[in-house]
């Protein structure tokens, strides 16, 4: 029985045919409409699903595919408009089918080499697409929670560099009134206080309102700025607010999760200006850009700085460190996992991967 | 041709087609042996990928097929034994890949109630091996990494409620010395000192040291213990360790992401005794639970404390609020994403999803 788990055999091939028409089904038809259940009423009708035995992977094809299937949303169906839809392209959802079967770890060069080429491809399009340097480099995470987060640890880990240790009071980082919720919540899981910072009429937040925040301040780690918020679409005066950050020598970090993709729209294109000079830029590849659940593209204008902050170390990967390859694991906290980096900080050793081609 | 993304076309088909054979070999054959490549010389190999007018997909999965998945390595090759190899059965792979076709989103109930169920089943089949209570509950999130931040940063919450707020001076968390490096990573990311732990002549945390640490101390929010540790399999003296937190009153995590599979082995399974009186634990399926990379299970004994510490609110969001149904993304830092639930902390009305069973 064990055996049969990592072999071949003839269950297996009848649930892989079983599975190759499902999912053909999903692509070629019409995205079902389902419909959430109570747990209850899920529970009688699917009953016991793990016994000593196992029920098998046929039993356990036919609850998904009849009962808790038609109960979880398909968030891509035309009608789905709540929230934030998902919108992935056929190609996108089979290369995501093939990459299921691969095994593959992307998180270091070493074990990743090939997927993660292809990812720092997309993310020096990205890059150039913001305008930011062609020195500019980052990774993906799960989504813009974990992006938020990993940027501000960035930008709070440079400042207590560039000044020396943590203010007396303790960290602040200033954002907007119409701010994402993941914001507050990385304030919070990172012990920074926010300083909320008015909009104007437009909810938008203009330079000006930065500039009266920061001033006379010196425990600010960063301004957090959106490009395109979530709840409004809103894209705020990021021109006037690069020069209020710069002149307050304090991080820029640019939440675009939502509406970076605006960027390719030539109608609105300008009103991005200033974006280039972000220290730190997140997108959402699953919103605008038809990508699959869930991804963001997190990039910073100066990678060895992120990766000296989000570095780990351990003993059962000291041989990870004998080449200055890209790890993507090296530039953002929670995907930081098994293949965690060692070693000492080498950021002039960090070998830069990206071409960013001029626009 | 933007119309064709998201339609069905004849070359869909053939891209279909061409991933199902993929996909089927992948599964039926031996592990490729691969090797990774530098960025040159791929870069030499595939040229360049993105284009004004697309390559297409049939030209994308030739490159991925001939030159980026052989330069990608098979972490489930049985010659793959550095850092922590992955070894998915064929039942599981073939699980991932019908869930990449179906854009599920398992983050809250209402949209993804089919998918959370069955969560939650593995869930409270896991908390009863751990003989957690039944009230036990939590979440999936992406790996070892986000399931200790997300469980230390439910674990100060609870202690700043109970003893009134911060420390004058900080919070700590308390640590083995032999804790995994994403222990570190999470203090860095909260901002909280560790305090370093020694360890036995085996490696091994003991109670004595626990009550040592503690003894005097009102900063410390929590405990850390392994069960099973990454660089060693060193299971700590949890049983002890359990009894010095209690006498303290301090949050017992017990991180399991690597050696909690070792439940299910009958040979060893009384070294994890105490394990169930753990305020929050984690193990890591795609480890030796025999999932695809990557799912790491978060448990809570107080699973309404870890929900107010986690929740995120958005106005675009409020409509979330109208069940006490069950949300994984209230539970987990990194996975509060887009559909971060709204409204305020309702711990009373926190419908419990799992029937654990008594072993």
């Amino acid at each position: 029985m064990v055996r049969s788990m990592h072999e071949f055999t003839d269950e297996t091939a009848a649930l892989s045919d079983a599975i190759q028409v499902l999912t053909r089904q999903r692509l070629e038809h019409d995205q079902p409409l389902d419909r959430a259940s109570s747990p209850d009423a899920l529970t009688e009708r699917v009953g016991v699903t793990i016994t000593p035995e196992g029920i098998g992977g046929e039993e356990a094809l036919r609850i998904w595919a009849e009962v808790l299937a038609p109960s979880t949303l398909s968030t891509d169906h035309p009608a789905f408009l709540a929230f934030v839809p998902g919108a992935p392209t056929k190609a996108s959802v089979l290369f995501d089918v093939a990459i299921s079967a691969s095994a593959t770890y992307a998180g270091t060069w070493i074990e990743g080499a090939g997927a993660v080429w292809a990812e720092n491809q997309v993310l020096g399009w990205l890059a150039a697409l913001a305008e930011m340097p062609a020195e500019s480099g980052g990774c993906f995470v799960s989504g813009g929670t974990a992006g938020n987060l990993s940027a501000l640890v960035a930008a709070r880990h440079a400042a207590s560099i560039a000044r020396g240790g943590k203010p007396p009071t303790g960290w602040r980082v200033a954002v907007a009134e119409s701010a994402h919720s993941s914001v507050a919540s990385a304030g919070r899981v990172m012990d920074v206080e926010l300083l909320l910072m008015p909009v104007d009429d437009g909810d938008r937040l203009v330079g000006e309102a930065v500039r009266e925040t920061l001033a006379g301040r010196d425990d600010v780690f960063a301004v957090v700025a959106s490009a395109g918020s979530t709840n409004a679409g809103v894209i705020d005066d990021l021109e006037n607010i690069a020069d209020a950050c710069e002149d307050a020598r304090d991080w820029l970090h640019v939440d675009g999760a939502y509406g970076g993709a605006g960027l390719l729209v030539p109608s609105i294109r300008d009103r991005f200006r200033g974006l280039g000079r972000a220290d730190s830029f997140i997108v959402d590849p699953h919103k605008w850009l038809f990508a699959p659940y869930d991804a963001c593209a997190l990039l910073y204008r100066d990678p060895a700085m992120a990766r000296s902050a989000h570095r780990q170390e351990a003993s059962y990967l000291d041989s990870l460190n004998v080449s200055s390859e890209w790890n993507p694991s090296d530039f953002a906290e929670p995907e930081n996992d098994d293949r965690a980096r060692a070693g000492d900080p080498r950021p002039d050793g960090l070998r830069h991967p990206l071409r960013v081609a001029k626009r």
